[in-house]
């Protein structure tokens, strides 16, 4: 199959209408109405760096470069509009690779509402994606920058963090998750359960685009995706909006045994704050907003919306751990 | 210096406004205010697949992925927008090289008025570059797809072309191009200032943005940028317009010196209507709009406009050249 064959396969399988979209796939470029405002975000997942074919399938790498994209117009408020993706093919991929690594994409997708409408694709050395997704709004104000968080904020969580850096050490641990071994004396039904959830975390993450709209509409004032880690996303937040944050560690949210997958392996669980990939939304709103927004989220997404910390006068991000220690976002490992 | 700081030092040369832009580089995602209709195209460089390190400086390759992107702008008849960039970056880069590849596309972004407003940066085993470019017109109207050429039409090229693919033999040649001794017998000043010319259309195209609005208001009835070759584009217009061309190869304007570099290379001079990546533009016009549109892009561009051929009723592309001998698309050498 040549390369132009490739492409026509692929352009049968791209969208060629959205609500914004006049021209789909197969000219020199889309055509798009956009209406009000439009939020651009660029990605990029590369092999070896941001995954590896060994632990993931090709359908979940597709998923996950979108959804990486994704979450950046999540963490906008913006609703999901159009996706534009990039594909360097390794020789030993194949068509079919190719293929199903677009499977993938149009599966998330179609469960945002987001129309894969147009796409590149060239010979590499290495696997790589990369993705431009494109959120629209009614105008600017209704979008959420990371600038903006208050003194008196609160500071919220959506959903539990660590999962992904949890699923990561599974997935890269001395044996691998097929094999529950490694777990030891939890590798119980319970256990085994909580770990797929874990390495789902890592490999098939979703953005919060449902939650960042809410977000939005319940009046928060500054928001970021967590992609680096709640220590290093939190200090962007914290250095845009020019503010210092406080965070509790025992309030916020860890997935459902990531703390044992730490344990286990002889780390502190504590790490998991600087573990990064979760893709929660960190969010600061006035505490007044605090339930309206709560109820919204859960409304939104199933999830929660839990409050961590708060914003105050200053500058840097400062986490509390239980028995008096602080941790100062530099001191934790980045994990991915 | 870390990935962040790296990333700051970008952040201050991307540019910060531009007549659509609310909020440039920095947050989770651009935002843009386009008004009327919106033109969106990505396209990817790989290194070892569409340029060298050998051959082509950092700036050079910059330009020439930023320069590739436009021209699909520039075959709808777009006005330029807003650009993104992705780059892989191998570890022999280094952060001054990152910055190079950087100030070509800057450069190249002021002198067509685009905006290089976003990007992303990742560690790859290889360098490629990704770039989204986003245009704008009043309506969807206003722009020129591949289809919609009717026969009747004339058939319309700008500038000349061969350059590209005579500048890629010279640079692959068994000489590199520093050096002229291979030129053999027309290695005179006019032939080193000729094949300078030819290097630069391989390493510095220039997209036809100029052109390609005034040949969208002229009445083009379709149009494309040559990228894979003229025989090939002139194919994908064919299919898209459910029409038929004829070429004439004589009337095909070749860049100076490139027919030269064929025959002392011991080449047929026609492969060069095979060549790719010239990106000047073919378009179908109603004949008795092409002095209006010749006169037009003249003073857009200072570029000629010349007829090449015709349009009609069938399907696929006869290349005529002299003697009565004809051409297929498929009978030339992808040389690019």
């Amino acid at each position: 199959m040549g390369e132009f064959e490739l492409l026509a396969r692929i352009r049968e399988r791209l969208a060629a209408d959205g609500p914004h979209i006049r021209l789909g796939s197969g000219d020199d470029a889309t055509i798009t109405v956009p209406g009000g405002t439009t939020v651009t975000s660029v990605d990029a997942l590369v092999e070896g760096v941001h995954f590896r074919r060994e632990t993931a399938s090709l359908r979940q790498i597709g998923r996950k470069a979108l959804a990486t994209a994704l979450s950046d117009l999540a963490a906008m408020g913006a609703e999901p509009g159009e996706a534009y993706t990039v594909l360097g093919v390794p020789a030993d991929l194949g068509e079919e690779g190719c293929l199903e690594l677009l499977n993938g994409m149009i599966e998330l997708a179609r469960e945002t509402g987001t129309s894969l409408t147009g796409g590149d694709l060239s010979r590499a050395g290495e696997l790589f994606l990369a993705i431009t997704v494109v959120g629209h709004a009614a105008d600017p104000e209704a979008l959420v920058t990371r600038a903006g968080a208050r003194p008196g904020d609160a500071l919220v969580l959506t959903g539990e963090i660590g999962g992904a850096a949890a699923g990561l050490y599974a997935l890269s641990g001395p044996n691998p998750p097929a094999d529950f071994a490694f777990m030891g004396p939890i590798a119980t039904i319970k256990a085994k359960s909580a770990l797929e959830g874990l390495v789902g975390r890592q490999l098939e993450p979703r953005p919060r685009l449902g939650s960042g709209q809410a977000l939005a509409r319940a009046g928060a004032t500054a928001m970021i995706d967590l992609s680096d880690g709640l220590g290093a996303d939190a200090g962007h937040l914290a250095e845009s909006s020019e503010v210092a944050l406080r965070i509790e560690a025992k309030a916020v949210p860890l997935a459902p045994g990531s703390a044992e997958v730490m344990r286990t392996s002889g780390r502190d669980p504590w790490q998991l704050l600087g573990g990064g990939e979760d893709y929660e939304l960190l969010a600061a709103l006035p505490p007044e907003r605090l339930e309206a927004a709560a109820e919204a989220v859960r409304q939104a997404e199933g999830t929660t919306l839990t409050k961590i910390g708060e914003v105050l006068a200053g500058s840097g991000v400062e986490i509390r751990l239980p028995g008096g220690r602080f941790l100062e976002p530099e001191g934790f490992d980045q994990l991915a």
